[in-house]
């Protein structure tokens, strides 16, 4: 008999400032079976991103806002239970949208199966082999076009993104600065990702001193996760044509009221600086190239990753508050 | 018997906000005679524009600084007076770099010899056919990308780049919104330039909510020469995929502290915005295809130009002052 009970997180309320436990409420429901087309998925892993804060705003930028009082949503990795769509079957391993529920019924088309290069990695396609790692392929390759010698500066360097970034700039012969939040991120980003330097932005004093101290020959690119002070130090130490990929500015989404932003954009005139916004959703002409190189990167041991496994849908929301004090390690994932 | 007493305009003081009558002086000197492959030039208009003010400042950033006690210079348009140099002779209209100076003794290399369309007309060759001309050019379809049918918004858009970027605008079949600080410059646009709609940003109150209200479909490229507020706006009216060329930020040049920078630089992610800094030096690729293009849209009177002359060497102070206090029309010149 196939268990169609099912819990799920659900928005209960737009949080204001930083979201807290009040505003979510897991709730049991139970699934009506798959109709013709369709999938019933029980999760093994579900990704907690910072974009799924701008879903919980009233009015989306990102994407379209969570509905209130229904199951949010986002990457995940499970196993087909029982299928009534041509081309899926029991035992399947599918990427799909129901983050924050442990199982659900799907359609096929927004399923994509997976042939795991190794069965007990299957987290990884939610980092370094999922959006995440395709977030970093695309804003390093398409629109920071990184040059050997180059330096790139990469802030949140450790972050499920960053990390990526970090390395695949390495591999392109680049010299790459990371900023981070902890000495043991720092640690980690030197001895094991390669990175030429590392800046604790926490404890380094004044932002644009210490990355032109760890950037002597200024920064000719910058992945930009963070804004607020990264951005305009990345600014005052950007070379003339330096390009900016922003991905996110972590450091504005928990403002309830906006913050003023960098006091010297005009050096993006003076320095003929590109900044190019982007959403990797965008990029899906990339995806087969991204899958090819970072699976061999990954195999050939080039591009590490770093997890941190939070079990349990019940612990989901904490493990969604830890992305914006640095609770996590790399990638956060939970395991449902 | 040639006369080789000349005067120059100084700057004997590096102005902290903005500059005032003490921070320059007017100097009379007697030049030497040229020598081989130089030429003596008498100046018939100087130009004053925003970025000479970049260069008043201790650290250039969009060019080297001026040295204190010498003459400043910029783009002029003089006459050949006495030739050193092969390929110049007296009577030659001439392009060169000795604003500021009523007479300068210059090498053949710095001079550009002009065939004048108009030889009523020469102080084009300092506006609409000049740098402020080919600035817009390139702004706007190098790295604006205008579209038909697509909406631009142009900041101080009856200045000496402004209304060129709307004309061009217009005749590349786009929708145009502009900005300007008066209503006669407002009635100008409008009437003579065929622009769809203006704002005065000092009596529109907010300007986001005046730029909503004059781009009801959003706007797709914004022309930047203003910065601060303009820039918040034009995110916040900024459709998805838009483009903004930033050409500069003259609500910046004269803070003597830093002033912070729009609250909603997340959307450049949100919206997938593009922003290109340029400055027109680089991009003399374009140049004879400007040439070509703006000299017949003048003469078909497709493209307008208005200026304001101040006249004499001495005011030329008060005609860059004006820039920044909107004295000007259009663009602004000095008839020496």
């Amino acid at each position: 008999m196939t268990d169609y009970h099912a819990r799920q997180m659900h928005l209960i309320n737009r949080p204001a400032g930083l979201p807290t436990h009040a505003d979510f409420a897991l709730v049991e429901t139970v699934l009506a079976p798959p109709t013709d087309g369709e999938v019933l998925v029980r999760n093994h892993f579900m990704s907690v991103d910072p974009y799924m804060r701008g879903r919980m705003r009233a009015i989306g930028v990102y994407a379209e806002p969570y509905a209130l009082n229904k199951p949010m949503y986002g990457g995940a990795i499970g196993e087909v239970v029982e299928s009534k769509a041509a081309g899926f079957a029991p035992g399947d391993i599918v990427l799909n949208q129901g983050a924050w529920q442990d199982k659900l019924v799907a359609k096929a088309a927004s399923l994509t199966k997976l042939e795991p290069f190794d069965p007990d990695r299957l987290s990884l396609y939610l980092g370094t082999l999922g959006m995440p790692g395709f977030t970093a392929y695309v804003g390093l390759l398409r629109f920071g076009e990184p040059k050997p010698g180059e330096t790139v500066f990469v802030s949140a360097a450790s972050g499920a993104v960053g990390a990526n970034v970090c390395q695949i700039a390495k591999l392109k012969g680049c010299r790459v600065v990371g900023s981070v939040g902890s000495d043991a991120k720092a640690r980690w980003l030197l001895e094991e990702c390669g990175v030429d330097a590392v800046i604790n932005y926490k404890t380094c004093g004044d932002l644009t001193a210490a990355l032109a101290a760890a950037a002597p020959d200024g920064i000719d690119m910058y992945f930009e996760n963070v804004g607020g002070e990264h951005l305009q130090a990345a600014l005052s130490v950007m070379n003339p044509f330096g390009r900016i990929a922003a991905c996110g500015m972590i450091a504005s989404y928990n403002n309830a009221e906006p913050a003023p932003g960098p006091n010297n954009l005009m050096l993006i005139v003076g320095k003929k600086i590109r900044i190019n916004g982007f959403i990797v959703w965008d990029h899906s002409d990339l995806r087969p190239a991204f899958l090819a190189d970072m699976t061999a990167w990954i195999q050939d041991g080039k591009i590490v990753s770093r997890e941190t496994i939070v079990d349990g849908l019940e612990n989901s929301v904490d493990a969604f508050l830890g992305l914006f004090t640095g609770d996590n390690f790399g990638k956060m994932v939970v395991k449902i």
